[in-house]
């Protein structure tokens, strides 16, 4: 991709800006980047609507973005959700960039040209699938991350583990120090290894037909959890920490799972001050809000299940024994 | 692509549902497909609206649209644009049908997968390609169009004429009155010939990226009359038939189309009572306009020039050189 000569706009929100924008704009100069304009959008899961959409091609589009422009999204998923939607309609697709600033966002948003933002109804229920040209991963800018937010991300790392590499989960337990302490060299292993399982099986399966559902591991009861508490109140990886020993502890309820395999999973989450539960009296309204997960279709619910660590299974579950189960409470 | 079993949602405008409402909820009752809503939007260039596909996808949400249903467009170019764009963006794409009602969206709208709605800085500014699972063309359904979108259509099949098939221009010459009266025959005829031309040119280049260009043949005045007159004060095919002269006469100017080419594309416009000229006051605005037309890349318009009946070629013209030639106005 030939991006000097080509316009580029930079679409980034109020803090990434604050902290990288001079460094970025230095940068794109040096490669010789014409940088047609900035836009700022502000903070937070709440830019993910129509309105900022909107505004946003109004923006670009004053800005004098053309058909051949290149848009660059700097930020973490919000950003690259919003800006990659903005690429995917302006013009009917302009050819985007994504930089990913979040560890959440280098490892899952920022693989796979998901693009979109939220209806009142739901998440996400808004987008389209545009491949962004290009994903630029800068680690050192993970140590301004709020170390929540690096948590977050870890618990899609953790995923990777379970539904793909037991080596890749065998070395967490071992770094997690390391980790912790954003340290390059592991960090920059574990992303490099995360985003390549995500890249391989998004490359087998696009659309979400089949394979990329394995993806879904430990999301099904983790959006449950986000909905029901309040989008906001949980971090997205603490819910799916959560979301993933709950799904180990119904494998092993249905005896598909080994019986290790919820404490292990556990017990990784833990030690990266990971939540690894929720209330008795929460569970009950999980199940409910498990129906409206717009991935399920009516009453059967695809739903990934551990066989052991680095191994997954999608299963058709009835939505109501995943209720029975949650409101028994004896997990 | 298997419809039964399958829900489907139908919209239309109000003009559509009014005449064909019942009439096809009743074939689709008797094909076993299940209707799981209609939806009305109101008629005209002004529902490719934001706010109209966010009610729009709210309805579909609320009427419960899964992402294995189908939406159905059943209306003209303005229906097709906005359900196929609302396809494009739900769950990050849906199945959709398009049964075009108007002669120009049967020869042309409907075929190629743009989608899309305005924006206060100019039509169809946003929106996706998204083919349609199907298009399905009903010729008799031209019978309650009103006369001068009938003429509007036939400006596109003009088009197809010149571009492609002078064998469609000699025999639209022949059978003016015949395509007038809307006998179902020949109608039929020109329908599947502009609809494959349109298909086979689509087919070899879906994103425009060179050869769909010539489909544009009369579009870049043809948009522009219609910016500079108010969008709805001519039809699309009245601004495309002067487009169409105005195109091959700049053609004669720069001695690249054969001298009679003009006057044989008027005459055919003028025998379906499709205007030839516009004011000569008007040219000059024209120029100006020309510049805004997204098709094109800053001061260089790619601009698509008959070289005869049945043959044109992409060329490079400075937007200047052209503005000068209009604002002469010995046309």
């Amino acid at each position: 991709m030939f991006v000097a000569q080509r316009p580029v706009a930079v679409v980034s929100d109020i803090k990434v800006a604050g902290l990288y924008k001079d460094r970025f704009s230095q940068a794109l100069h040096d490669a010789d980047v014409t940088v047609l304009s900035w836009h700022q959008i502000p903070e937070g899961e709440t830019s993910k609507s129509t309105q900022q959409l909107s505004q946003l091609h109004t923006e670009l589009l004053d800005a004098g973005m053309s058909r051949d422009g290149i848009i660059c999204a700097l930020g973490g998923g919000v950003v690259g959700d919003l800006a990659g939607f903005a690429a995917a309609t302006l013009y009917r697709g302009v050819d985007w960039i994504n930089v990913p600033t979040t560890l959440l966002a280098m490892v899952d948003a920022a693989i796979g040209g998901k693009t979109g933002i939220n209806h009142p109804y739901g998440k996400n229920l808004i987008g389209a699938f545009h491949q962004p040209s290009a994903v630029l991963i800068n680690i050192p800018v993970l140590e301004t991350l709020h170390p929540r937010e690096l948590r977050s991300g870890l618990a899609e790392v953790i995923k990777y583990g379970v539904i793909a590499d037991a080596g890749l989960f065998g070395d967490l337990e071992t770094q997690v120090e390391d980790i912790l302490s954003v340290s390059s060299e592991p960090i920059l292993e574990i992303v490099a290894r995360s985003a390549k399982i995500k890249g391989t099986v998004v490359g087998r399966d696009e659309r979400e037909a089949g394979e990329r559902m394995i993806l879904n591991f430990g999301h099904t009861f983790g959006h449950a959890i986000e909905a029901t508490t309040g989008f906001g109140a949980w971090t997205h990886g603490e819910a799916v920490a959560v979301g993933m020993v709950l799904a180990a502890g119904f494998g092993v309820m249905l005896e598909k799972t080994h019986p290790w395999v919820p404490k292990r999973i556990a017990d990784l989450c833990a030690s990266f001050d990971l939540p690894t539960s929720i209330d008795t009296i929460h569970l009950g309204s999980l199940g409910e809000a498990v129906g409206y997960d717009k991935k399920n279709r009516r009453d059967h619910i695809k739903f990934v299940i551990p066989v052991d660590i680095g191994e997954v299974e999608i299963c058709s579950i009835e939505r109501e024994d995943l209720t029975t189960w949650l409101q028994r409470g004896d997990i």
